[in-house]
């Protein structure tokens, strides 16, 4: 029989994973200036301290390391990790799981939550690759309104009222795609929400660390009373992605579910990634790199958003605090998606704003990544767009 | 509301992947003789060798290891462990995938392919970690039959007819947990009934370069005409279980939608682990470090075997060529997971057999591990269970 003849599952039969491929070959042309990835900073990433890192723990743990693992996590870094964890959130975490990267975090939580047809409330837009897991999970996904401050809980208590969700996905702090931050009050009122109604958050905050003004707000965590808020990390941008070195902290019962679950996804998340990562907690090494970090991507955002402010009148974008995206919307007759073809005929790219929308739709809006382009990329690339945009308008 | 009322996903309402984890705990106390796990001798865990490729990889090519990577893999490890396969299996394979251990392998194939209810054919008993993973894939799990050989195609046969399952687990080589090493004219009928019927194939093979005695037979994949078989590789038999580096193997088909399953449960695999195991398949390190490791292996498996030559006349085992499993059945009326705790007293551990089969029972049965034990721990661990099973048989 011809393999063609192969039913594949039905979580498959809404997704694809084509479009945004599709944009990273053409970026991937030399020459190309692109605010598409989320990439971090090739200077960002510490290659001589991780070879320094790596070398310490495979001479003084090797056997250990290159052993299978607990699917718990390497011990010394379950203990680093837990300390971590409560001192950046300032709260007691009743457990902490260490995953390949926090993209796992998100898979794990809905192999345990998720069945399909359940209904997961949503920014709208929102990360295109935790969309996808909850595609891939059936999940019905149901987008919340928002403001210039991120979602609104009047509208979540509606949504939860009307459609009893299992879950919450929400990136609090410098959001992907559209770089806002959601205030105090709302982080607070999100969790109050959750534990009268018995709703699970997922509190995604990988960005966190990536503040350039402005004062930090508490986790949505901080203010859970019952356990029903997941705080999900990441090292991906504040020490290197390609690690894979992420974690999923709250309650045990949960993370208990999680971990049953990666026991037959992965076994254990590699012990030499854990192991580095745990020396980068141990030594403290990580306050300092940030603020290097920090102080590059700060002049970038700022670069793009100067930029951005010679742009016509009725382009509209978010002004972030931090993180690696700004988010802007053009006049709403336009279309980015064919806007693109011809940005990257001038050796530009991004990334159409409707790839990352529930259902598609705004057309007009973009995302700008500035964290892996050179200010002189930036002064160049934001000029193309300008341009651009100016004659399509005319 | 208090946590306790969380509704888990229904994956969950038969799976707790609790009994085991008890007697991994058990076994973790000071002076257990542990022929229970199946992780390799800490002999063969090459920590020097790994933490010379991993300073080399890191000071040639670190920022890009540290990066986000492709989700199809680390570009040279792509090309070298598509060499690598094609050379081990002697056909032409169309594409490959690196995963996070091949136990992702069998997650994501398990992802792109099952449906609850949908029928998957597996040996009985089995390895307990995809069994729990096709559990967590709602699959309607039908047993094979079997004899000394391994699976018997005409029962095959007959249950694709009756079932007209959508895959099959197979791991022919040194099966977990039995041992056995299906017959080359059989691995024949197998390939040759899925073309046939249109089932897919998953070939587990992580054992195979594990052979102490005997001649290779050509992997199931070997006799695929039309692209059926998917071949699942290990690292961790023969390198490091620890660095958690496996692929999948086969149609691109198939390859695609595991691609696009991955993006959403981890993005990419470490790039540096990757990038350490294609150092050895570009030094040709592999052959050396095997022939060490298979040296160990065989002494200590043939201590075992004579031993159990010693146990009482009734009880039945498997006379493996290799691998790292020995199964032993009981006289009828006895039960192993009550014997364990026997054992346990007198500091000796291994797996009651009932924990790998597909609906329990096999009460008689166990596996035992030799190649993580020393030989006077094997010798008096042997010791130990055959007097126990002497005085229980009084």
């Amino acid at each position: 029989m011809d393999i063609s003849s192969i039913r594949y599952a039905h979580r498959f039969d809404h997704v694809t994973g084509s479009a945004i491929r599709e944009i990273f070959k053409v970026i991937a042309q030399p020459g190309m200036i692109s605010f598409a990835g989320g990439n971090p900073s090739l200077d960002a990433l510490p290659d001589r301290q991780v070879d320094e890192l790596a070398h310490y723990v495979l001479e003084k743990d090797g056997k250990a390391l290159l052993q299978y693992g607990a699917t718990e996590g390497y011990p010394p870094f379950v203990e680093s990790l837990k300390k971590y964890v409560e001192n950046q959130l300032g709260v007691d975490i009743p457990a902490v799981l260490p995953v390949t990267g926090s993209t796992q975090a998100m898979d794990l939580l809905c192999k345990a939550l998720i069945d399909p047809g359940d209904t997961v409330l949503v920014e709208n837009p929102s990360f295109l690759g935790n969309l996808q897991c909850l595609k891939l999970y059936q999940a019905n996904l149901v987008a919340l309104e928002s403001d210039d401050q991120g979602l609104i809980p009047e509208d979540l208590e509606k949504k939860i009222r009307q459609y009893h969700p299992k879950l919450l996905y929400t990136i609090p702090t410098f959001q992907n795609p559209t770089g806002k931050t959601l205030p105090e009050e709302r982080r607070k009122a999100v969790a109050e929400l959750a534990n009268q109604y018995g709703m699970v958050v997922a509190e995604d905050d990988p960005y966190r660390d990536l503040r350039y003004e402005g004062t930090p707000f508490h986790s949505i965590k901080y203010y859970d009373r019952n356990g029903w808020v997941m705080f999900l990390g990441s090292f991906s941008k504040n020490i290197s992605p390609g690690l894979r070195v992420g974690f999923i902290a709250g309650d045990p019962g949960i993370i208990r579910k999680c971990t049953v679950g990666k026991q037959s996804t992965d076994v254990h998340s590699a012990n030499l990634n854990q192991a580095i990562v745990d020396q980068y907690l141990r030594r403290n090494l990580l306050p300092g790199h940030i603020s290097s970090i920090c102080d590059g991507y700060k002049s970038k955002m700022q670069l793009m958003l100067k930029a951005l402010e010679n742009f016509p009148e009725d382009v509209a974008f978010t002004r972030p605090q931090g993180g690696l995206f700004i988010w802007a919307e053009l006049p709403g007759h336009m279309d980015t998606v064919s806007l693109l073809s011809k940005a990257v005929d001038r050796k530009v790219a991004y990334v159409p704003g409707t790839y990352f929308c529930v259902d598609g739709g705004h057309l007009n809006t973009l995302r700008l990544n500035f964290s892996n382009s050179t200010p002189e990329q930036i002064v160049s690339g934001m000029n193309v767009l300008n341009d651009l945009i100016r004659s399509e308008l005319k």
